[in-house]
């Protein structure tokens, strides 16, 4: 009898349009300026370089990763080819997806919205004319398979009652992967801000998760040092709204709100509970724990969830102190650092000696449950793509 | 035979001119504009609840503190007070201290200036007038007990050559324990910019350290949950000069320059320099590594150290990892969160089962060398008041 195949979601995997199809997706309105945009490549590597100090996919970065000439030579197009994507995640064992910005050099974020949403300033109506064109390119491309691509939305912060009403429009568009939260907030208040509050209400009320996904930091400046300061900063920068959610009691008051971040890590989360709850216990809280009845650790156990992507066995072996059922395995796809196209040795390597039930939980069932996936279509897909159970699950690597 | 007595130096403590103090010492040009900033209480009372949402200092949180009573007795009054301070930092054992703002609230830091430099826009005069009066009154203080009190001096980013200027003028003072680095740089860059250069070139040719202390973070606003922000992203902000410092090769160009952090724990170190020892290894930092030949555990063993204010046992038994010699205990007097009035038995809980050779260089030895004081003489001081070495170390607690 065959080994039983494995219920495989990745949690953390990139696409996007490339110009022409991102062009499709503009407005008309806005199809000038998108155009003017799109030819202006200097402007483009100059926000890009003073963001960083450096292209991080830059040739040089891209030798050094050993994968040049796979992007040379299309490797990464599944960033924005559905069905060669398809093609390479299925022979990679995964079942269903959650899709964030960020697809490969090839493509383009529309008006620089996207992970670096907010990373200069910009006419607010163009922020959102770029938000757009990439939900509705996103929403087209999760159709392209249906129930398996969970499309994870753009949205602005400049008026939230806009915000509210796109947010709405997202199940229309078919789209249930939830919003990203912008990393940083532009010359808006961070996101403790009762501001948001409607924003909070909208996500909660229509069960979309929302996301922080790395990738946001401040502009260092086109300058050598810059590079190691973005990679020293960024998952801080990402792990940020989860206390300014918890103090200013957006879990309290939206029970039904959850939180998941994605690709910034997972070690750092018990460390960080136990300090904010060592926090909530001072004696100077009072004013707080009044308004917040339950500690840190226990929001977070009701309402947080952690994309890990690629995660490695030092994140496994933190499971049980993070919560078996608040991590969500993810391959990152297509990008270079991530597990594809050997998803299946990762998977073994960091999960040797974990017990089955807990695999399955990492791999697939708190995705299936976080994102609402049709979990007997995946298992019927699972049955011809999946990982064999004994290859993933081993008592020695 | 009596116990030998050990030189207990604190690397954390803080003082502050009352306003008719701070008012003598503010140059008479800015005498009027100094009234007129003493006499806006309700602004202060403003800036400080946008930057915590409450005065941690409040009265609610001194009643939980309970210190209140001691308080409104004068309990803190030896942040000022340079008689009664020096009898109760003796009558605890402490032979020699190094000075940070941030006394009490019966203190002013003049124009704001102080641990909240640049905490809010500003007439960079202004700042500059509100620094040098506190440097001035710093320097009598210490000049209160001569070769005992190390002042760390506050500095200005508005223009580099005045502060390059302005701390040439600091050895003449009788200041010799080095400049504090504002917590933010307002609107100028952040320190790994060119612009600092000339900073760090003045402050390694004239031996004198530069301290990062917690304090500063961005203003959140008058919120309930902006407490608990600040306190969970404190410490972040003070840590942040380490890596600006270090990926913009400050280290490596001024290999005479010491960074001190002062009052944001150590236990964080272990791990953040494994991180950016594991940056620096990956393939895409090639530019970075021929820029900087050691790795960056290596620039923080050659030039950093940790003011460790109430060092506890956790951060003890980090000290290996940490380095013995990095380690610099503090008592932060007069704060209330500090070990006075009862050191000699934190110190015991701190180094039960430490052999006394590394009790030594943690509590003294470090902190003699990093700020040059004379060690005859604080040994002969030590002789009479420090405490006796058999109350400290002990086998067991």
């Amino acid at each position: 009898m065959p080994a039983e195949r494995l219920v495989l979601v990745s949690a953390d995997c990139h696409a996007g349009p490339r110009p022409e199809q991102a062009r499709a997706y503009v407005e008309p309105r806005w199809r000038d300026a998108f155009d003017a945009w799109l030819g202006d490549e200097a402007g483009r590597a100059r926000r890009k370089a003073e963001h960083t100090g450096l292209a991080i996919y830059g040739d040089e970065a891209l030798e050094d990763f050993g994968g040049l000439d796979a992007v040379r030579d299309g490797g990464m197009d599944g960033a924005w080819n559905s069905a060669r994507r398809q093609a390479e995640l299925e022979a990679d064992g995964i079942a269903a997806e959650v899709i964030f910005p960020g697809g490969s050099e090839a493509t383009v974020a529309p008006f620089d919205a996207g992970l670096m949403t907010y990373q200069y300033s910009q006419d607010p109506a163009v922020w959102r004319a770029g938000c757009e064109a990439y939900n509705r390119w996103l929403a087209d491309f999760c159709h392209q398979v249906p129930g398996r691509r969970a499309g994870v939305a753009l949205i602005t912060l400049d008026d939230i009652d806009t915000t509210v009403h796109d947010i709405g429009a997202l199940r229309d568009r078919g789209l249930f992967g939830g919003v990203l939260l912008p990393g940083g907030t532009g010359d808006h208040p961070l996101y403790h801000h009762p501001r948001y509050e409607p924003l909070w209400a909208a996500c909660a009320e229509l069960d979309l998760p929302v996301h922080t996904h790395s990738g946001w930091t401040p502009n260092y400046g086109d300058f050598p040092a810059s590079l190691g300061i973005f990679l020293t900063e960024i998952s801080w920068f990402a792990h940020r709204p989860l206390w300014l959610l918890l103090w200013s009691g957006v879990f309290e008051r939206h029970p039904n709100l959850r939180l998941v971040m994605t690709e910034q890590g997972a070690t750092w989360i018990p460390a960080m509970l136990a300090q904010l709850d060592q926090l909530y216990e001072m004696p100077m809280f009072g004013h707080l724990r009044r308004q917040l009845p339950l500690r840190p650790s226990e929001y977070f156990d009701r309402q947080c969830f952690v994309g890990a992507s690629f995660l490695g066995p030092d994140e496994c072996a933190s499971r049980y102190a993070i919560g078996v059922d608040k991590l969500m395995w993810g391959s990152d796809y297509p990008h270079l650092e991530g597990t594809w196209p050997h998803t299946q040795t990762k998977l073994n390597e960091a999960f040797t000696g974990v017990p089955e039930a807990e695999v399955r939980q990492i791999i697939g069932d708190t995705a299936i449950d976080v994102y609402g996936f049709d979990r007997a279509k995946l298992e019927a897909t699972a049955t011809h793509i999946g990982p064999p159970s004994n290859a993933v699950v081993t008592a020695t690597g």
